[in-house]
């Protein structure tokens, strides 16, 4: 089933849904021109329609395995990750100092979409590489970024993320893996670590490991972790991959799906690594990493979505039962679903990026308070629609989407991973609602402001379609002033999820005004903003009783209750 | 992961939240004294528990496989059989003429949601078996009737349905399997039929297939479709599997999950086979078959919602993330979401069946009413319900979820096609606001009726939980109304989705008040009815006025701008 790169919906998005004009008027940011953009986004999709999506399938039935200690990954992939890194595609957003091309991570974005649209499982490697390279862009010595960025941006190497170990997921603070340090400069780290998304492979001849450990007498809990770089071979003295180091893949899980990608135990047994950042705030530099890998992935799940949705209506228009199914307004029902749940999932990591990229270029506190509130919001919707619209596709095909050959049911299969890694949507909506409202909603009641604003200028041309978005935005803030009031964080907790949804559904129909508006005239674009508001939209005032119904509930049920 | 057999909530529910009193005082189930159905439920959970529930994993791991044309099942799966066999729960409800127990249908739906709870793919075989029974106590020849039925209501033999050929899906009229009269009262059948479910095993000496195929000059589409056993093994004089038919298995599919169950493709290769019930009329007596595979598939549904809940319910019991999980607001939201929702899926389901009950017994034309509105929404909504609770105990075991040794994925893997299979949810959907609302919506209005009566009846002593039910029955209503006054049936279908989830929303808040009231004082199950009132049926609202929204919005839409 070919994929045909959604480059015209992600400019379109950034010239007329967001404020990547700003981004591109910043000097940081001065190379992305226009120009350049269309350059970057047509490559992108091509090299996704033309490497990527032929190895999505391949990953699938051919899981990456360990072989006497050695992971071998699905055939093609090796090459099809050398091509990505002569093509520059492995760490576009990095520094130019060190290789990188310096781009915005709005491109970033738009790139990591597509590669999830077409093999996500691949895409994953990139993607966890360029999440280490910003780590030590902001938090590693000069020496270590001499020794690593080079490798790292160009794809010689590359690069993983180390925290979870079995009875630390959620709860970082919870490790134990150890390092002492030797007296030289170096740690001998040791510990047990899961999750490793591409721990080891036979793409580059080194593999650079960030790992999460405890200095002798650390604090407990987070306040006591510290960072290390752990490279599977120790660099020499010219900076090549010298001796091995003492550390070795235990196993590879078996999962529901990215097969494709191998997942790992990771053993440390003494293994040489060396401090990132300061001691005891190895935290800090981790969140520096997850955070723009929260937006990563939520790029994901607007990919699964896509691709999904082309999937899906390319069946619908082959397919004949009564006619061609694309007829059947049902049929029709769920194809606009997909395409306007997409839609709304990448303009709002996109909107998400483009604040990431104005807080780097101006350190504007207002840009980065509004990086930080859509972060989990675009992180869990556009994840929990990856999932949706998947399972969508799969109903379109009818039973051929449950047989496996007809590939509808790996977008499901590989998107669900998506609301639980880099923090499971439930971390996401209690980040919303507790960290991200701290500010007494201020970042929020800005946004909502703009949006409203926005709304009553339209009001007059499209009052069908502004009305309910300017009142589903007033029907949020009275949310949002609800809970900033609630000091109990349970009773928040309680009703963060669809608090979360909600807001992103409001934020959805602001984006879909924003394109018709854009649009001058009945289109496609308005008549997807039309179905959306009608159909979609109307779900956040069940979302928000739901969020304000407090905890009391959910603690009246024993245990035993809830066992009965 | 241990299961417990919800025995005392299907008993509640028979009890305190449908009409099965009135099943049992019926001439026709005067067998079902309560201490019989009590001995029944107490049976069939054991069995579920001791023999079905150790073989969930067996079968995804070792999926059933073709060798040299003959299928071999899981390991496991033979004995298993054997044992359901030889304990008589095969077919509850078959007749007692033939060796049946001739229990209500009710009782074989919640034998049905147990077995999918713990091996669904094995299930699948004596499901199926349970509607060939029916549809040949209906429809055929006494001659047939003393031939199979003995050996499949015991589980000697098997049954099959055969409809679907790979242009013949959702529209069953398109098929194009042939039969020939033979002169002597047999026929010539040739065709391939796809998706059949135990289309070969290693169960039983023989597998009855009852195929739908087209005789010589009859009409076109449904009206010219003859239903016919074709035996694998052509029973001698004395009953006994004789000689090999003219039949094969061409190949077994490879699904997203119930890996267990054999998928085949089978080819008919002039095979012998004899008409079952009249020529013509073949479309009839599959619709007998096909109407309590409905419920059955819907059971399917509530038993996938029912392992998860309780698959996630222990891990979120054990798992420590900063204290026990299960301590986490978000976590017990998700955990009462899943048994909010179960229970009303569940008694959905069962109240469907005492409806069909009511009408096998009484013939009266309301019950069958009642049965026939209900079936479509039991099957969409608990298999909708199946797929949304398996998703979230994915959710809830975080990292774990996705990792296929901890066994929660496979719930969603299994029951993804339980909204595909026995007529999408899409038909099921059009269904119901199509065929159904034939009588100008009177069926719906009397149950609707009765809900508002209830909840007035309520209202004193529950006011916070009566209201909103009344009100979402008022809401319900005018949908209704709306409905049955559109002659377009795009119009109808169009939003025909959302509203059968509305009315399975009403329907759900109307039983969970029923199960409080019963309780008498504040116990679990008023808890679980004021969780589902306050925070799950409000969705009603937004999803009643998509259901409104017309087919305008759908079909302006070109496809041109579809794929753009």
């Amino acid at each position: 089933m070919p994929y045909r790169a959604p480059v015209a919906d992600l400019r379109y998005i950034l010239d007329n849904v967001s404020s990547f004009a700003l981004v591109q008027n910043t000097e940081r940011f001065s190379d992305a021109t226009p120009d350049m953009v269309d350059a970057i986004l047509e490559g992108a999709g091509r090299i996704c329609e033309e490497v990527l999506a032929p190895l999505r399938r391949t990953g699938d039935l051919q899981p990456a395995r360990l072989e006497n200690g050695v992971v071998r990954t699905s055939d093609g992939f090796k090459d099809a990750f050398g091509q990505l890194a002569e093509g520059g595609w492995i760490a576009l957003s990095a520094g130019q100092e060190h290789g990188g091309m310096g781009l915005p991570i709005t491109i970033t974005t738009a790139f990591n979409e597509m590669a999830a649209s077409t093999c996500m499982s691949l895409g994953l490697c990139p993607l966890l590489t360029q999440g280490q390279v910003e780590a030590l862009e902001h938090h590693a010595s000069d020496e270590i970024k001499e020794i690593y960025l080079p490798k790292l941006i160009s794809g010689e190497w590359t690069g993983t993320m180390n925290l979870t170990e079995p009875q630390a997921g959620s709860d970082v603070g919870a490790l134990t893996t150890r390092a002492e340090p030797e007296g030289d400069g170096s740690y001998r780290i040791s510990g047990q670590k899961i999750y490793i998304t591409f721990g080891d492979h036979d793409f580059t001849e080194n593999v650079c490991h960030l790992v999460l450990a405890r200095l002798p007498g650390a604090p407990a809990g987070t306040k006591g972790i510290s960072l290390f770089m752990v490279p599977k071979f120790i660099p020499d003295e010219n900076g090549n991959p010298g001796v091995a180091n003492a550390l070795k893949v235990v196993s590879l899980e078996h999962k529901m799906g990215i097969h494709g990608s191998p997942t790992a135990v990771m053993q440390y047994d003494g293994a040489t690594g060396w401090l990132v950042g300061e001691e005891n705030k190895g935290m800090a530099a981790m969140f520096t990493m997850m955070n723009n890998a929260r937006l990563a992935v939520g790029a994901q799940g607007v990919g699964c979505a896509e691709g999904a949705y082309q999937h899906a209506l390319a069946y619908a228009q082959e397919r004949k039962q009564m006619g061609r199914i694309i007829e059947h307004a049902d049929v029709r029902r769920m194809l606009l679903t997909m395409k306007a749940e997409t839609f709304a999932a990448r303009a709002i990591a996109l909107n998400c990026a483009v604040a990431i990229d104005m807080e780097t270029a101006t350190h504007d506190p207002e840009w980065k308070a509004r990086a930080a509130l859509l972060t989990p919001i675009a992180k869990a919707f556009a994840t929990d629609i990856g999932c949706e619209v998947s399972s969508i596709g799969i109903q379109i095909h009818g039973g051929m989407g449950f047989i496996e050959e007809t590939g509808a049911a790996q977008f499901l299969r590989d998107a669900r991973i998506t609301p639980i890694y880099e923090g499971t949507n439930g971390i996401q909506a209690m980040d919303l609602v507790g960290r991200k409202m701290m500010d007494g909603g201020e970042a929020a009641f800005r946004l909502l402001d703009e949006i409203e604003a926005h709304a009553e200028q339209v009001r007059g041309d499209m009052p069908e379609l502004a009305e309910p978005v300017w009142q589903a935005s007033e029907t949020l803030r009275e949310a949002v002033e609800w809970l900033v009031a609630q000091s109990d964080m349970r009773t928040r907790f309680a009703g963060s999820v669809p608090f979360l949804r909600a807001f992103a559904r409001v934020l959805g129909g602001h984006y879909h005004l924003r394109a018709a508006l854009a649009e001058q005239g009945e289109g496609a674009r308005t008549k997807l903003a039309r179905f959306y508001i009608a159909r979609l939209l109307p779900e956040h005032a069940a979302l928000l009783s739901h969020a304000m119904a407090g905890a009391d509930d959910l603690f009246s049920v024993s245990e035993d209750e809830l066992a009965a």
